[in-house]
């Protein structure tokens, strides 16, 4: 069922176009409530330092880049809030992966007497150029951070642009002022990771260079353009290579550090300035297409550190715009660095002049529209891209979907990303999953890429025999454990992406591929076991993989990051399908309770570094739980999907450091929060549909890209008032579980009565349930 | 003296125009003289494989590139004559380098049956893909070579393009075909050389790829395409790393071999075609920009191999047209050979787009110019830019220059090349001979470059203080030896080179330029040691650095590459200057004498690997001694010049594969053959002079660029007839010892009447000498 979109504005009621919000006075900006720090503690891989919205550049503090005093798993995004020391400032940092890279070009002001070209040990004061800093003087906000580092007296602030990172430091009066640049750092910086490297000082003072590294990514190519201030008065190139296998003849500078260049696989340079009357601001932009392309995109935005900071101020302003919201101050922080977090990835990776590089490892142009990379697909196909259709105009979602389908147009194997970064392939996690988010905003009506190209790389991605075990799925229905690791995970998740494509060549009109995608949308139920309840792997002679232990987790297990409890819930497209198959809504309410009181007190999943913020086997920190509260509503218990709502958003999400339970996997867990906290979430994207939980806030507006307003209030909202007690839709009763994207598309408002008790009527009905919208 | 140019051919006598060469009609062609073995023994580093004039791939077999059986040195070109195997074919080749790299790309074909993927090893048969071959059953001629790989029986076939490559693989009936493609091997295969590298199967079948080496220059970049005649039945892609400090996430093929794609630092391909009705044709293309460049270079040179073998031969027909010759055989091949030697370096670089990869390893497009590199200069400024002057058009002149002054535009630097190949400076050897090369183009009317632009980057050049001791020297007036390595030879190239600036700025007018390098062109003085009679070096304080013994011969010592014996003669600016402070004619001639007559027999030379072909203390085989043996000219002895020519001639030239006294040096070596065979040669290139020695051909016709012809006959010549009885230009007997560039340009007729006895009168009269045309 679809309600037709409404098409005037003009011609609609006041309450439909959405009343303007309510006076907040007392309430701080969105802008001032943003806490960057949230996430930086824990595991939630959080940075805490300048980015502007979706910006190429992530200008970050590195509290330990050579994973020294924990695990480098710790230290994905470079900063962990209980350090004692910044390393350096970086400019590329992920927000929330749970793998590491980046960590590119660090700068570390320092005083030229006593200057240090080695990092030194965190433990040791002033065994290297790291210093001591304190929280107590440390200032962060979106596009800003600041922080007096200790051991120099120099207060360092950042801030970004899209393609440029500023730095600012402020020395001690009189004394000489220094900068390292380390190109040996790196987030997770093994021997070896640095293929190549330079550095070269241009005769207007710019300084230029690049680095080639086998991360993550392979052979990954990041060129950058630094500009000063100040004159350098003096420089030091040196590589500190101490194996080389080959030299080859020396320069001009014969080993002299004042060369004008220097190449090599462990670079570092000190620049120093002399005694500065005014603060020393260095400007940096970034390119992976080449240092051309460093140096325009560093002219493409022009200004100083104040200029730049104030347009991302504005910027992040405009951005944390689409949603005016009004909620008790711990959960509007939350929200609000919940969107702000929402809004990093992916991230701009084409150059001013739309030129970028592939998947190919060669150089592209973008024509209509700017390329973006970093998508984390696995984790953000869920909630994170089906937010950004609401918050984020079309222009920017359109840019996802072309930058998809470019990757796509020269990837070595003809097919979508699977976990791109910086243009570059990594194949991590599994499934197809660019496929919902091109379908997602497909359907959802946003419009300026091809959709008969985009359907065509669907197509092609979900056909790629060698890719994760699809020969063998294609050819039996399931993917086998025999042939391929993670085989129930797979099954699963690919049959959800095939449905997606389906949905999307239904409304092409190009059947033949439809009715291939919806059959195959049904090889989830060819990898659950009606015997034990649970989708389980399946071998090539279709017996089920034994022994089988539901809580197990191990890495190439059945499973991917989870076992059996977390991935028996995953069939967005047909859950009405799952739980007739699970024996109904009694049972599926009842193995939905057994999943979140499940006592794992005899259990130890310390091996698995992604499985944080569990609730019995419900793991909130990572993502195949994320729409599992939700499915209480499909088998008729809203209320039970209130309950378990509050009780995951006060035991996962602290406006703190460590606030959140896992990593926020490029904006996934913070989009968790912002959809939930609105009451309301996508556990089926591309169905344009979504599931009603309960709101966390008192009233939110969200300013959609159409320039429409759809409000959201819950009236009695309080924490004793946890159920909803009724709902309404533009002023009349909403008998329904949830409410469509068209519904928000058209403005209006979504209010709640918060109620004690639960009302175990609502949206229980057949037709009221949210997997009536699938068509199952 | 200068002789005006004169402008009209029609108004010319016959003999001025040139008269047709006599029908020569016993002597086979000039292509077919040709044999591209002369220097493949011994030390001449050339290499016998396929080549177009000045063509960007080199594409001939290796016979050992793992320097397994001898030194990397003496395999500098990737083949020796007397090796028992070949290990490939690959696809760049220097020609007679001191150093060595290249050897991109090895292609072998092998029977499927028994196929491996490891070189194996040379003394051990059917170890590897490596396979015997007898020269009985190998064949070379310019642009082509073809070999029966003994151990398989295929038939191997190779030509060349501008910027391709194509193979033709002829296999045993019935059997079924295979490639090897490695990419790991290199000439110079150190640990570590190879920064990264990667292989990609199109789908339509084409193979494209790249590697990243540190070489001889560092990170220096070279993609391919690869298309076939055949289809690829199967293909396996290994990457042989045994280190890996991280692969990163498996790829869709998760190690198998059948991948699209692989990457890393030890590649290795096998290509299986099974058994073919035709030969199996293999087109390479190259390109430093990019895999578009490579794909775009395979398309600009369209046809197979038969189509690119007989334009190829076309190209060197007409190039190898610029001089006809009527010789004895030996004598005429190699001469012929030598002129083919030398035109193949400086090599195009660009794409057929303009596109070319500089010494900044960034990409940059060449307006109006073919952007050439492999830059030898330290040898090719003597002879050989000279030659190509006369033997080539001015466009491909101007191209040398357009890309010298290109590559200073972008230089790291700011300077010109010093050694550059595949864009890339790799700092070897001494002085700025960037400089006379271009000021002997200009001062010879060569068009199309910028000439003043040419001149700010020569001044540019010669005033780059941390090069080389040039911050001393130009404060001094010499290079301090306590300062910089190898100072005397600096000092006298240095003053050279600024002679020519000064030459060349007087042209343009720029006096200030004049009178400053005019002075510093004198600085030869200030190293010349009178109570010696050496040039020597001096320390800051003034001092002669002592011990002095001139036969000594060691890297980093005061003289580069040689001893007091060679460099005491460079200065071709001043020799009469020269000579009048060696204390006059007969002073020099007996220092001439003492220098070829030195009895070495106590000497040991064997650690100075460039140091061969020894005559006394001349060293034919390297470039300091190469204008020595016509200074006898410049003391007024021109008798004992053409003595010394015939026993250089005799001693250090032979048509056979060691017919190379030393490394051909980018044709260097060959020029001087060329030259000296013509009877003339350009000791002080910039001075528009040609010194003139005895022919050793009894006729030549240049056929000019400018469409006229000079002829030079040699009447009477037989290996008695050892010196000029008369010389005549132009039916009027010539008194002076040297003739110009305008002479030859405006056409005419050199005749020579050779004689048993010496003439002791003619061209030594001070104003017939060649010194009196440097003004000095």
């Amino acid at each position: 069922m679809r309600i037709p979109r409404l098409r005037a504005a003009a011609a609609l009621p006041l309450f439909l176009v959405g009343a303007a919000p309510p006076q907040e006075a007392s309430a701080p900006s969105a802008y001032e409530t943003v806490d960057p720090f949230i996430g930086t503690g824990g595991e939630g891989h959080s940075f805490p330092g300048a980015v502007a919205p979706f910006g190429m550049v992530q200008l970050s503090p590195d509290t330990d880049a050579t994973c020294e005093i924990r695990t480098c798993y710790g230290h994905a995004a470079g900063y962990r809030h209980d350090d004692p020391t910044i390393q350096g400032f970086s400019h590329t940092h992920f927000s929330g992966a749970g793998h590491s890279d980046l960590g590119d070009v660090l700068v570390m002001p320092q005083l030229t007497a006593g200057a240090k070209l080695e990092p030194g040990d965190p433990r040791v004061p002033n065994s290297g150029y790291r210093s001591r800093f304190s929280h107590a003087q440390e200032e962060a906000h979106p596009g800003y951070y600041a922080v007096t580092l200790a051991d120099t007296g120099i207060r360092a602030e950042l801030t970004a642009g899209t393609r440029v990172g500023v730095h600012r430091y402020g020395f001690p009066a009189g004394q000489a002022a220094s900068l390292v640049l380390d190109l040996r750092t790196s987030l997770y910086n093994y021997p070896g990771k640095i293929l190549w490297s330079s550095l070269r000082l241009l005769p207007d003072g710019t300084l230029v260079g690049m680095r080639e590294t086998r991360g993550w990514a392979p052979a990954r190519k990041l060129w950058f353009a630094m500009r000063f201030s100040e004159t350098i008065k003096a420089h030091s190139f040196l590589n500190r290579e101490e194996k080389v296998a080959y030299r080859g003849f020396q320069g001009p500078f014969r080993g002299r550090s004042d060369a004008a260049e220097v190449q090599g696989r462990a670079l570092v340079a000190q620049l120093d300035f002399g005694a500065l009357a005014r603060p020393l601001e260095v400007k940096v932009a970034l390119s992976g297409v080449d240092q051309a392309g460093a140096l325009a995109n560093l002219a493409a935005e022009p200004g100083g550190f104040d200029a730049i900071r104030a347009a991302t101020r504005s910027a992040w302003e405009k951005s944390l715009g689409a949603v005016d919201l009004t909620a008790e101050a711990p959960m509007r922080k939350t929200v609000y660095t919940a969107l702000y977090h929402s809004l990093l990835a992916p991230s701009v990776y084409g150059d001013a002049d739309g030129r970028w590089r592939g998947p190919d490892d060669q150089v592209h142009r973008a024509e209509g529209f700017t390329f973006h990379s970093t998508f984390s697909l696995w984790d953000t196909f869920r909630a994170e891209h089906p937010l950004l259709t609401l918050v984020q105009p079309a222009t920017r979602n359109a840019d996802f979907v072309n930058s998809l389908i470019a990757s796509r147009q020269v990837s070595p194997d003809g097919i979508l990303p699977i976990w791109q970064f910086h243009g570059r392939e990594t194949w991590t996690m599994i499934g197809y999953h660019a496929v919902p988010v091109i379908a997602d905003a497909y359907l959802k009506g946003i419009k300026g890429f091809d959709a008969n190209a985009a359907l065509d790389a669907m197509v092609a991605s979900a056909d790629y025999g060698p890719y994760g075990g699809l020969d063998e799925y294609k050819k039996r229905g399931f993917v086998p454990i025999d042939k391929e690791p993670e085989a129930a995970s797979k099954t699963v998740e690919y049959a959800y992406d095939d449905w997606t494509i389906a949905r999307m060549a239904r409304a092409l009109g190009r059947t033949d591929i439809a009715l291939r995608f919806e059959k195959r949308s049904a090889n989830w139920r060819n990898t659950f076991d009606r015997r034990t309840g649970f989708v389980r792997a399946r071998k090539a002679d279709g017996s089920f993989r034994t022994p089988f232990d539901p809580t197990a987790i191990n890495y190439g297990s059945d499973y991917t990051e989870g076992n059996a409890w977390q991935y028996s819930w995953f069939v967005p497209q047909d859950q009405g399908g799952l739980i007739r198959l699970l024996g109904g809504d009694r049972a599926a309410v009842k193995k939905l309770d057994a999943m979140f009181d499940y006592d794992n007190s005899r259990l130890d999943y310390s091996h698995a570094e992604d499985i944080a913020g569990l609730i019995g086997q419900y793991i909130h920190g990572n993502e195949p739980s994320h729409h599992v509260a939700y499915l209480y509503s499909y088998a008729g218990a809203p209320w039970r999907t209130q309950e378990r709502l509050a009780q995951i958003m006060a035991s996962q999400y602290k406006p703190t450091p460590d606030g959140l339970s896992g990593n926020d996997d490029l904006g996934q867990m913070s989009a968790w929060a912002v959809f939930t906290a609105l009451g309301f979430y996508p556990v089926t994207p591309g169905s344009g549909q979504y599931v009603i939980g309960r709101p966390f806030v008192e009233a939110a507006t969200l300013n959609l890209p159409n320039g429409r307003r759809f409000r959201i209030v819950a009236d009695g909202l309080t924490p004793a008032n946890r159920y909803i007690g009724q709902v309404a839709l533009n002023g009349r009763p909403l008998a329904r579980g949830y409410i469509t994207h068209d519904e928000i598309l058209a403005g209006g408002e979504l209010r709640f009565t918060m109620a004690a008790n639960p009302d175990r009527r609502w949206a229980t009905g057949r037709n009221n349930r949210p997997y009536s919208m699938t068509g199952y």
